[in-house]
């Protein structure tokens, strides 16, 4: 499809319909909308940006570049890393960091409605202050809301809590043509149609703007613990996993992570870890009401973890080494894209939670057999991974076919594992070969009929999730 | 469209492609396939009726009836209430009540694979035999898994646990075409394109039949408790649900019922309610690993239940007294349908949690206003209200227009109250008028483009949910 190119006319538009401020174009645009978190997956320049305030605006915006078949490419932070906030057909990028706005929390009803630019972690600042809770833990805190609705993230907590889509209870949408709905609300139960709430979830900004969104909202647990258990290799670490699983006892969350990438993240902190015993550790948390009732779940745990060969067991219940703890984990991505400069690539499968191991292994396997760095922590206790194959100093003629098949086996390993493509960062346009290959031909099919159902001249985040 | 009748070649074929004792027609038809559990709607014969037992058979099925052009019903138990399960323009029914087999139950990942016709006991048993735990409670317990799945069944453990599709992780799905997909997983994150699995949740057998479901389990929790607390009013009982939930406590159900139903109920399974001194009730649940655990929550909900004016609270915590209320509760429905042998209609409205005491009062005014008995009960905890208008011996020309404004009303006060039309009974034929009212047109035109995406000759439960 030839779409229009922006035109002064569109300028003015844009402009009328927000304000000269909120509007850049040509030399005006930063760098940094060119790409997301993965720069390797190339870089394009929208045409204009405009920074949006009101779903007013967006379905203003939507509606004349539905008339003027102009492309558009919704963006929150830019934190993704497969390139699904990028304008790879120009256009107009619609920025919603300006819709930051924090519109209720409704402690009645345990929900709260957000706009769709609120950072991840200035809503959970605010809920946190009124006692209250929005499990969805992404290491990325400073994505927006909407944009972790876009990918469907998931984040530290899904052992226990699940994912953004289990806490969605409504939400408004521009659509492609500019019209605006409002699919679920404050609602618990809702069997009203076919679920287009829970269709735009995990749709990276294709079908249609997501501007406000209504959450819901837990109880602030009362108490929080975690244990860092130290195993002396890898293989042990990553093998106990399934035994505290299978024990019946619920951790928060339970992340996998190695030596060597937590001396990465200590060198980009510019801070120390509080153990160096080991070369793998599990790093696990239990969240309760009661002292009692978490020391009864991790005691067990921790006993299991001693039986099945690890070093010791540190119990962090203290602010302060809990912070130190989760930062160095939290750092992780950047830490790894620092020490490789030249570019690396990445997986983010997910696997069956009893498959943790296989892949793990597989991928230190290929390690070997390519002679790539690879890099990897995760979350081990629901099966999402992330492996990052590192370019260091390889030259680019050697490093582009290997990483091409080190990622086609890595996506192969998935599906033979029983697998998907993606736990939480999505497809975008750089994961849509893999994305085919492990669901077909048919369901791509209906992917594309859903998509035309939104979008039928294709003009809202072309060239993402699937292609047509 | 027209649709083709049924012609001896095609019960032959169905019966090569199945077998003999599988198929029937004209008078062979049980006629319980003609309705669902509200016969009210209207019955309908299917032209034929296929049982099934493997996706391999439905998709032969499916192939047929979509070169032919002739209309299939999927249908699970028949225990809908919306005329979801019904064939509305003939053709081909396709009972899955034979593909009953419960497939893996997979202890590691806490996942169950199960053929879509098992029924919700039958599951319930098996994974409790193995100290596991599936949550979603609907009512029903004789209706199937996939039935389930198709209505986004809620139950009375919404309040703590979520709905069904809170639990749906994989989905074997034979498309209109007969195509087979499968799609989603023994996985806890899934951001993998479109998700195909959360818009065939909740669509009532329109846009797929689905054959095979992996559900996520939880270990079986160890203890549980009930309270029953008897209020000396309606307005009492139901403006105390408000207070309990915002105590953070969190109760697994909270159900309320009213004196008329609850003797209703004792008539219907003849035997007695263990208590008679109030009008009202609040039914509530509490589950956890231990005895300490759940005392402290039910200690304070208790005491604040008697602040509020409750006449007593009653613990349920053995096995008899425990079967004894809940079996009154489950039989409700059949009850107040046994009270009123002529007829009734039904609403199944979900509004947020701090509206239902509105709710419930508004349709006690109805009541008066139109002199029609009106019951209800419903999840307090989670905003999901069932209210039954009984015609009781109305002559038909008085009923009819009384009832229709009854509903009218009701339908409008959920709007008012930002509420949804269903809360887990879903749309089928009947309710396909209270939808458009409710989500507005843009958003039917969305509905009417994913049902095309997938079914573009409209032959899978044609005039369901969305017409066309």
């Amino acid at each position: 499809m030839e779409y229009q190119k922006i035109r002064p006319q569109d300028i003015n538009y844009l402009i009328s319909v927000t304000s000269e401020d909120r509007v850049y174009y040509g030399d005006q645009i930063n760098e940094d909308y060119s790409h997301d978190e993965m720069q390797e997956y190339g870089r394009f320049m929208p045409e204009v940006v405009v920074e949006v305030m009101t779903t007013e605006e967006v379905s203003k915006i939507m509606k004349y570049a539905y008339e003027n078949n102009i492309p558009v490419t919704p963006r929150g932070s830019g934190t993704g890393l497969c390139g699904g906030a990028v304008a790879i057909h120009g256009g107009i990028m619609i920025s919603t960091l300006k819709m930051n706005k924090i519109l209720e929390i409704d402690e009645e009803n345990l929900m709260a409605k957000v706009q769709a630019g609120v950072l991840l972690m200035d809503f959970n600042k605010a809920v946190t202050e009124k006692n209250l809770f929005y499990p969805p833990d992404p290491g990325e805190k400073s994505a927006t809301i909407g944009g972790n609705v876009m990918t469907n993230a998931g984040g530290m907590r899904a052992v226990k809590y699940g994912v953004t889509r289990d806490y969605v209870r409504g939400m408004t949408i521009v659509l492609p043509n500019g019209e605006v709905i409002e699919t679920g609300g404050k609602v618990i139960k809702n069997s009203s149609g076919y679920s287009i709430k829970d269709i735009m979830i995990g749709s990276e900004g294709t079908l249609g703007i997501v501007t406000e969104i209504i959450v819901r909202l837990l109880p602030l647990p009362k108490k929080a613990v975690s244990l860092l258990v130290p195993f002396p290799s890898l293989d042990k670490c990553i093998e106990t996993v399934p035994f505290i699983l299978r024990s019946r006892s619920i951790p928060t969350a339970v992340e996998f992570m190695q030596r060597e990438v937590i001396e990465a993240a200590e060198e980009h902190l510019g801070r120390e870890f509080p153990d160096k015993s080991a070369d793998a550790y599990l790093l696990l948390s239990f969240d309760g009401n009661s002292k009692e009732e978490i020391e009864e779940i991790y005691d067990e745990v921790a006993q299991l973890c001693l039986e099945r060969g690890a070093i010791d067991v540190l119990i962090s219940n203290t602010q302060e080494r809990h912070e130190s703890i989760w930062s160095t984990r939290g750092a992780f991505l950047e830490a790894i894209k620092g020490s490789t400069p030249e570019g690396l690539d990445e997986c983010d499968v997910v696997v069956p939670k009893n498959k943790v191991a296989d892949f793990v292994k597989f991928c230190a396997q290929l390690e070997k057999e390519f002679g790539v760095r690879i890099r990897q922590f995760g979350h081990a206790g629901d099966g999402n991974l992330h492996v990052y194959a590192c370019k260091d100093n390889l030259p680019d003629e050697e490093w582009k076919p290997k990483v091409a098949a080190i990622m086609e086996r890595m996506y192969e390993k998935a599906i033979e594992l029983e697998g998907q493509v993606s736990g939480e960062h999505g497809i975008g346009h750089a994961k849509i070969g893999f994305l085919d290959e492990s669901v077909g031909d048919v369901s791509m099919e209906i992917m594309k009929g859903i998509k035309k159902a939104f979008d039928p001249k294709n003009i809202l985040n072309p060239g993402k999730v699937v292609k047509y």
